[in-house]
């Protein structure tokens, strides 16, 4: 068969692809609301089902919380061997009032199809499920052998994937992962992901007297918690947003010439970017552009503060607590690990006299470059410049997918990160939206992916 | 009648006094329980009836609140005339569980009345009520003029009365306001307070982008407002606590040189005072002691925090805003008008670009001195050795009491601060008490200060 003979088959069979993204869904597969654990079950069942019916080895992997899918089609020997990781489980839909069609009734409007779970992941996916049991639908064997593994608690950390795949990695074995679960840079401007950042967080804790004490009576003799914390998360970064923890830089990549001049033709434009988020200029280290400080320079953020009084009016008071949740990103090579000691160091040496700090690790990992000189980008380039008729740009992502690391490091793969959505697609927000075009063309790349891995020899390491 | 006969007379009925007060207590008059209006006004009416029963000319002024109690003794020509103010209203009594009696069932245990408003206010006030009533009840007339102006809203800010302190002025005149409504300097150390601090109240609120967002997508490219938060308190005050506002000190009036020689005689303990808060050192700007610190000097707290996820767990945002509780402890003679524009102006200055602030005034007051060089200190320092065995400390104390600046202001009038209270009295806490000694002592002193001032000629300004 020629590919061009399946892509018009796939092209065919638009309305039916639509059909089935719209009833996977309905299925209300929210992981993190415990009343929902019979619909993440029939999701996972749906997309199982599916593969089972186009002739894939489908396994139900059970774990402590939601089960995963895996599904492989047959070895090929001597062809590369790819994973396609995604998931099936959805963000929470609250505040539900503003949706503008129900999150779990799929409805199609100005060419984007509006549902809870429409391009985060369920939409993207199965752009490549889609492929797979067309491909074999037709009768032809595929150039490569494909192992899904579509997961159902990416939305709540992921942390059974995680403990897992060591277990996992004989059966999960291959030359790349492909995964779908990011954007194209720009409207009509497809991309391939190659980096993220990585994250430490913490929550900073300072105490001072043993219970909330008048401030007429010991302002002046009692060290203020919330001042000590002010002044040590100021400590902590200058008004650029330089981080001035000793040695935080110290492991931080460099940016690539090569990258920066590619980024540089990027179409980003700051003052728009301010205004799309309300603010009436961007922030941020000199010497760097914008996309450049988001997706290649670690960030310091506090991500909540708490102290003392927070209703209405006044209550003078030396609050006996302060705290704040604070959060770094990380780029390749710093690794989280050795960012807590540095930070507990920079604590010491700042914290004020008369309170005590304690800092509390909350979890971290490492960012993440993916090798853009591999033979699988090459491949991925061509069949999305085949199939969006544009070629895609080579950028990073400010966001941290632990699970990518961790797929690299324990699988010794290559990856793929290959958005077919847009960044305004809502994920995470009410309308989250996916573009019926975008669903379709994700199909015909996925299927052009394969015949060009196919062409590719089989990887050295296996 | 001499004074002596009086005063036998009193140590005579110190039963009757206690019963009485007991009964003031049992009153629950939670000011700011709008459930307790009734009791509040029962509270009003049971010293009203008392002043009234004595033979004082007594009128209930009604507000847009809880009522004031009025009463005075008849004009004696060339003879001083005194206001005693304090409020039979009291602070609310959470947590109950805390309590070891009920706060409404008055109990004596080891020496102390424990009941809520024990110390704050009833029992102290009904110490001059009954020094003036018993004297009455004895058939001799009093050597001056004493108003009872005791009011029902000083736990929730006497805004009445201080909006109604102008049209009252004429029926308030006097050459001094008696207030007991503090503490003695230590156990077996009775003290006359001579100063306050002023206050300067606000809400400091830092808008960024207009929702959250997601620290990794926008992360180095969007200022942060809880650091940006951070960084201008910090910049407000140093690590020692000096205030680094422009111009902030100019007005401070220097301490003398006397008083600092006095003070440095009380038995005051930083290693004591530091345990008995909870905190391991002491803090404060350097060249002064913790009583200097806490009473004369000024000082900025940060009284709440909040912004973005305070929950459990992680949540990796920018949050679209950040604010604080902030106040200033003032001192003679700062202006807390001067203080607005000063603290705006520094805001302006270290504001970081990205990000927009605005400042909310809450309210102010200004410091208070009184002159202790005053007849009436002298003759409430003899009075108050003849009660106590023990000369007073001259003091100052380092909260506010708005309205007895406006009474200098308003009335033109000298004021005597007296506490017959302990420091450990648990006003506003669980378990607030009154050492049944002392308001038996205060009673006497009442007495005797009323006999003092009666020997002093009427003032100048009358």
């Amino acid at each position: 068969m020629a590919i061009s003979e399946l892509l018009d088959t796939l092209r065919g069979a638009s309305s039916r692809h639509l059909e089935e993204l719209i009833q996977w869904l309905q299925i209300p597969s929210i992981s993190s609301d415990s009343h929902r654990r019979v619909e993440v079950t029939k999701a996972a069942e749906w997309v199982a089902e599916k593969l089972d019916r186009a002739g894939l080895e489908v396994e139900k992997i059970e774990t402590e919380g939601h089960p995963m899918v895996y599904a492989q089609t047959p070895v090929v020997p001597g062809a590369p061997v790819v994973v396609v990781y995604g998931h099936y489980d959805v963000q929470p839909v609250e505040p539900l009032e503003e949706w503008i069609s129900g999150p779990f009734d799929p409805t199609v409007r100005d060419g984007n199809l509006y549902a809870r779970g429409a391009t985060d992941d369920k939409g993207q996916v199965l752009t490549h499920v889609q492929s797979v049991c067309d491909w074999l639908a037709s009768g032809e064997s595929l150039p490569l052998q494909i192992k899904f593994l579509i997961e159902g608690e990416e939305e709540v950390g992921s942390r059974n994937l995680e403990a897992m795949l060591p277990t996992l990695s004989e059966r999960l074995a291959c030359d790349c992962v492909v995964i779908s679960d990011s954007s194209q840079y720009a409207d009509g401007q497809p991309a391939i992901t190659y980096g993220l950042r990585g994250l430490a967080t913490y929550e900073l804790r300072v105490d001072g007297p043993s219970q909330d004490l008048h401030s007429g009576s010991f302002g002046g003799a009692v060290m203020n918690p919330a001042i000590a914390l002010c002044h040590l998360i100021s400590s902590m970064v200058d008004q650029q947003g330089r981080i001035q923890i000793p040695g935080f830089y110290d492991r931080v990549r460099p940016l690539e010439p090569r990258e920066r001049q590619q980024w540089k033709g990027l179409p980003q434009d700051d003052r728009e970017f301010a205004a799309a988020v309300g603010v009436d200029q961007l922030f941020g280290e000199g010497g760097f552009t914008t996309d450049e400080r988001r997706w290649a320079r670690p960030t310091f953020d506090v991500n909540g503060l708490r102290s003392g009084h927070q209703g209405e009016g006044v209550k003078t008071i030396i609050p006996a607590t302060a705290s704040a949740k604070i959060s770094f990103r990380l780029v390749p090579d710093q690794d989280p690990q050795e960012i807590t000691p540095a930070l507990e160091q920079h604590l010491r040496k700042h914290a004020p006299a008369g309170v005590r700090w304690s800092l509390r690790v909350e979890h971290g990992a490492p960012g993440m470059l993916a090798n853009t000189e591999s033979r699988f980008v090459q491949a991925a380039t061509d069949a999305i410049e085949k199939a969006f008729g544009v070629k895609p740009v080579l950028i990073r992502e400010g966001g941290s997918i632990p699970i990518v690391t961790r797929f690299q490091e324990v699988l010794g793969c290559d990856c793929l990160l290959l958005g077919w959505g847009l960044s305004d697609d809502n994920a995470h927000s009410p309308n989250e939206k996916f573009r019926v075009e975008d669903y379709h063309r994700g199909i015909v790349a996925s299927a052009i992916l394969w015949d060009e891995i196919g062409k590719l020899n089989q990887s050295p390491k296996t």
